[in-house]
């Protein structure tokens, strides 16, 4: 099978230098990159690389697709362009999956084309064809995962390490494991992304992005990592999604676990991803959820189910519809005013009045711990309270 | 595809049920059991049952037989039987499928027949699938886990409930989880089956089950829990296995983990099975790794693998040779003597004079904590420790 990449940075190199080196392998053997799409000239350090999309896009030679650019633009109209003319493509992109399976989905039907993202979530983890293989038997009515590494690395080093969140954040830019500009992965845009992927393929129907709101970790601060130390707990960023009687709930936000949870003992920047069926019961995936060579295992796997035909053997629908209910998923949260200012701390007990269980007064913090609540009211309350307060914050506890 | 059924206990109920259950099921709906053999006329509640094991495996509609009676025999001789009339072969049988993988093997090969195994490892957790694929770009170099729900169980329940190990043996044996005879479970004979399989698997090599040493729970007390609860470490019954230039180690005994460690934080009857190589790293699945439904959910995967070829996809070759070699795996050793006997603690003390770092004399125990020791010194302490003191009880410190 012959092989066309768009983009040849960190994962893109990573397919390369596998399937290259694959020659002794029997899945790898027959599969061949013939064509590269770099960005510049001074990229360019191979014959097959090329700075012109067409050379890949439009060359007959050229079976499948890996899309590892990134980012929606231009990868929406490359994948498209390759779908349309029959391509199959394999991408590791989350952006425009979540943003896009629907037009994929649908280009990829009419033109008998197969379309693969398993790198798009969990990096290296097989999350997504093992929901697809539960699938086949179960309804998958529940998902949960540390869906984003950067995040886990930052609480992770915050906890054990004693780190300040903008140093380690800091730490973090220079490992390459954030961006320069990292709200993808500290605001929770990154795992809404993944959360959207994985609860359309579960419920079989394209599940709008706008449904789910994500708060992030921008405001966490080395005082609430102290009192969450105190009460023995953990703090993990989290994606939820459920699924009950055509209706489902996701939720993107930081959640506090006991040590000794599977969940609150995922290290460093390592991720999880679980999901629960009727007869399955919870199965729990754990890896690299990202980095060069396991995102670029992921995209291989992809390839070598396109070229052995494997892809046929899991489902692959979208045609039912759901709705979203924002109360099918409740808790108790730790809500917190940065502040010991009298009227901003007033202002935030008003938006909390009827939630309020506990009210604790930790250092320079004001903690609410609230009564159980869903996600309507979390969002509101949440957004409410930002307006008061820019540096408050929100846990739930598990 | 029409199937047939060797057993109706409770994982083929559990296959039964799920099957029929599937009609609206897009990958369950051709499927059909059509013939069961059980044990006596008794047991024989409907059409499809039968008594007379002819009825099933020389019976033409039959394109694959699954076999959930556990044991060697009949088990070997049904699957032997079927295999070599071209029927598939789908067993949830680690017994028989470790003792005679080589058998089978050459028997599918030679008549064109398929035999999978899922069920026999980890239950409902898709670990040799997950395996298999892994091997399709790495070699596996690295398999671990807790593959036994039920020393898990008695493991986790005298830590957290402060149980003696004799009541909760029983306890797990009125729940179902452990066997009136639970040699299997406690010795670590079960996990020996289990990680032999997957070793198996992953080096390619039919490995003989007589090169791994299992050491069991059989002799854990409440002191010991108490012991290592001191120490903040938690017990697990734990499988090991390594491959190094051709040679390889596996090893089964208990191993002592922080709780934050992610295996040290698996609670109740769950099992996790772990792999690495070299593009992917670490990855670990989490599961189900017994009862009705989760074991019936591996086995129906299987069929599903076989009705729609995507078998296929995967390597299943076992023509490469290695060598067992003890040195592979190492580490430091919790040794305790069940005795203030001064001439039995001496005779113990006297064995493990070259490896003893540390003695603690706690409450009416001698405890040596040992230096670095390899699987073969492993073997040989603890054979010798045991013929001096036969409630002698050694543990790894990860």
């Amino acid at each position: 099978m012959k092989i066309g990449l768009l983009g040849c940075g960190t994962v893109g190199s990573g397919v390369y230098e596998i399937i290259s080196n694959g020659k002794n392998k029997k899945f790898l053997k027959d599969l061949e990159v013939v064509k590269i799409l770099v960005k510049d000239q001074s990229e360019v350090t191979m014959d097959i690389m090329t700075t012109n999309p067409a050379d890949v896009l439009e060359n007959d030679e050229i079976d499948l697709i890996v899309e590892v650019m990134g980012g929606i633009n231009p990868a929406f109209k490359f994948i498209s362009k390759a779908l349309s003319s029959g391509k199959h493509v394999v991408t590791a992109n989350k952006a425009v999956v979540a943003k896009h399976l629907k037009d994929f989905n649908k280009l990829a039907e009419e033109n008998n084309a197969i379309l693969l993202y398993e790198a798009s979530v969990g990096g290296g983890i097989p999350i997504i064809k093992s929901l697809k293989q539960a699938m086949r038997i179960d309804d998958v009515t529940k998902l949960d995962g540390i869906l984003n590494g950067t995040t886990n690395f930052i609480l992770y080093n915050m906890y054990e390490n004693n780190y300040e969140f903008d140093n380690i954040l800091r730490l973090a830019q220079s490992k390459g494991y954030a961006e320069a500009d990292p709200s993808a992965d500290i605001d929770g845009i990154d795992i809404k992304n993944k959360i959207n992927i994985l609860s359309s393929i579960a419920y079989e129907s394209i599940v709008p992005l706008e449904d789910i709101y994500s708060f992030g970790i921008r405001n966490i601060s080395k005082h609430d990592i102290d009192y969450f130390k105190k009460q023995n707990l953990t703090l993990k960023m989290l994606a939820n999604s459920v699924k009950e009687d055509g209706k489902y709930c996701a939720s993107v936000q930081p959640v506090l676990y006991t040590q000794s949870e599977l969940t609150g003992s995922v290290t460093s920047n390592f991720n999880i991803a679980g999901l629960a069926g009727e007869t399955i019961g919870d199965l729990k995936f754990y890896g690299q959820g990202a980095g060069k060579f396991p995102t670029a295992n992921a995209v291989v796997q992809d390839i070598i189910d396109v070229a052995t035909g494997s892809h046929a053997s899991y489902p692959s629908d979208f045609n039912k519809s759901i709705e979203f209910d924002g109360t099918l998923l409740t808790g108790k949260y730790y809500a917190r005013i940065h502040s010991e200012d009298k009227d901003m701390v007033q202002k935030v007990e008003n938006i909390f009045k009827d939630v309020i269980e506990e009210e604790i007064h930790f250092r320079e913090y004001y903690i609410i711990n609230t009564k159980e609540i869903d996600q309507n009211q979390f969002k509101k309350l949440a957004e409410a309270a930002l307006e008061v307060d820019e540096k408050f914050f929100m846990a739930r506890y598990n």
